[in-house]
């Protein structure tokens, strides 16, 4: 193993699996196959690039340890980043990789009936990108004698509350984003092609900040330009910047696959009223909201803050205000848990942390403004740190 | 619309829509539900980030045109990167959106019924990443009178013969790729640290060449050094190089979300001769293989001959020797039709596309060499020009 790809203690690995085996334990689970990355990588901190070929680690109450299973050419990724010893890493020769006649999961559950788990009550993740509907189909029918339970997101609600090192990574993904964020800004002038913007902030978000580097981007850089502002979800395309124009920026810092992620609104040249409106209407409401959370509070208050402190100005936000965010690999930083939204009535605790997403789309414009915080023991603690509010270049 | 955000002629899509028709009609399929972010973009040119949310594009026998379903908010992307008119873009609120009560698709299958498709024969995409185990259930417990059929790669085998257009997106990805892949190789000098080579080429690969610039990259750029480079998919660390240390790249560029992808390997110093001569077998061995590829071989041939070449030299690679090529989106480029692999008896043909993987990884060390390529009349065009061999940095 390569030391500098340990990112915690065993200990603390011990902690999540004990945890992981309590909440298996409650929800009547005795073996839980992980195949989301995120989840692998919390319970084991498997960290290659593997997961678009099936893999998966398990977790059986009647063992400490997890076990790996993946392509072989990838268990050395496993020795370079885990500390789990070579018996527990089991690969799959190629002949099962985009076959049309074996199934990576047929292996997976012949390594399950080979440990005596082959009629266990087997936890699967259901809804997540890396089991899909066919794995669930071939899994089962490979093990006709287990008892399959959903477990989507059980290890999700495990990671909710963060740990001292996982809170200090991701205050450290904030550094990144933060001066990803300065870089892009920085290089926005009349002229300049959005891909040399976007090439500044990838180049930054890796650079980092002394010896805080960065890791691979999670979520793509969204920066919609001009008119398209209105869009949430675009890249940049080769356009020179316009002398007047607006440009919205979200992106990422990941630090030891943890996240923060930030969004502001640049324009150049003097902005419209009515987006200078809309700016200091969201940055009223933010801060409002930021002021108001603490633990205690429902996830489901904070959309209402949020959406009440804007409503004098004639704005509401349809969509959630933001989510639960920390280990993310692509595509979403996103933990699938706690959202900001009507109905959501997890009770918001200290060392949670959340990503506040203050977009707000217009068909005629747009502003995002987007924070990463924990709750502390009273408030909370803002990661990201880049000034806040609408940036004019004139 | 943006003009510059259209990258086929409106003629070109009624041709896909036609062709993914025809192999509906061979497959018995009706109505085709597409959740693969390459088969969205394929048939409609939908290039939103959005997919990490439940989307779906959707082609029935009985019309000209797909519709499009996703997320409230993403339709402003669907308007600004398709030419689909809006009564086609359908989306549903954010109470579907990562909710344990609602599913998305439970709001599609309300849709399909709407459209009269609710008993059709419907074909699903069960391997891809974007219908999972529980979009499955949710599908089919919503349309009980449906008929389910796997299409699974369907559409990516109607892409599997690339377009003139296509391949000119193609040749100016292998541009990128070249040169992403000169920026980190000159960047690489004893004491710069790996993040530091990892930014030159990610900015490399969206600034690009001239006007022919990058879009997000598809797979994460593989960079282990040192004793990792027996690690295919490893990323960068903040670890200055080493006076002494061989790098591996692994890297693509992505132009109109078109892919190519190139690997090599550098050594700073002296190389030892172990690796001096793994890399003249597998080169030897690229290039035999290369001569030899014409329309008519098939597909496990490419596998045979290329280690039929390293046998002299003891060597012996057990995975794929490479894969169709194309569209990719995060977290693959890869294609998932045609393996250079035993038993893939499909037939080459001109113009369709593959990445011919060389990548030797043993216990002591590896040696990775990689281009894209096309099928011509009688042999193959190498997209990708950087010099091939091991560069040794003295």
């Amino acid at each position: 193993m390569a030391s500098d790809r340990l990112y915690f203690t065993a200990n603390e690995y011990a902690d999540r699996i004990q945890a992981i085996q309590k909440r298996m334990n409650d929800h009547g689970i005795e073996v839980l196959c992980m195949t989301a990355p995120e989840n692998i990588f919390y319970a084991t901190g498997y960290d290659g690039w593997s997961f678009y070929t099936h893999q998966m680690a398990i977790i059986s109450l009647d063992q400490k340890e997890p076990i790996w299973i993946g392509r072989e050419m990838d268990i050395a990724c496993a020795v370079e980043t885990t500390r789990m010893p070579e018996k527990d890493l089991i690969g799959y020769s190629d002949d099962y990789v985009d076959s049309t006649e074996k199934h990576a999961m047929e292996f997976i559950a012949q390594e399950l009936t080979k440990r005596g788990w082959g009629s266990k009550k087997i936890g699967v993740e259901s809804e997540n990108y890396f089991f899909t509907a066919r794995c669930a189909e071939k899994l089962t029918q490979s093990l006709p004698n287990a008892t399959f339970i959903d477990a989507t997101n059980l290890v999700n609600w495990v990671r909710l509350v963060k740990s001292p090192q996982e809170i200090q990574y991701m205050r450290e993904a904030a550094l990144l984003a933060d001066a990803a964020m300065k870089a892009g800004i920085d290089a926005m002038e009349p002229g300049t092609r959005e891909c040399d913007v976007a090439a500044a902030i990838l180049a930054a978000q890796v650079k980092g900040v002394g010896d805080v580097f960065g890791d691979p981007a999670t979520e793509i850089l969204a920066m919609p330009v001009g008119q398209e502002v209105n869009c949430p979800h675009l890249a940049w395309t080769g356009r020179p910047l316009a002398n007047s124009t607006p440009i919205n920026l979200e992106l990422g810092g990941v630090r030891r696959r943890y996240n923060s992620g930030i969004s502001r609104s640049t324009h150049l040249g003097k902005a419209p009223d009515s987006l200078k409106s809309l700016a200091s209407a969201t940055l009223e409401a933010l801060e409002v909201t930021l002021d108001a959370i603490k633990p205690g509070l429902l996830a489901e208050d904070v959309f209402h803050i949020y959406n009440g402190a804007l409503e004098k100005y004639g704005q509401h936000k349809p969509s959630r205000t933001g989510y639960a965010i920390g280990i993310g690999y692509p595509p979403v930083w996103i933990e699938r848990t706690v959202s900001f939204f009507p109905g959501d009535k997890t009770v918001l605790t200290e060392n949670m942390t959340f990503h506040i997403m203050c977009g707000m789309w217009r068909d005629e414009d747009g502003f995002v403004e987007s924070e990463t915080f924990r709750l502390t023991d009273s408030g909370v603690e803002v990661f990201t740190q880049y000034p806040r509010g609408l940036t004019e270049k004139a």
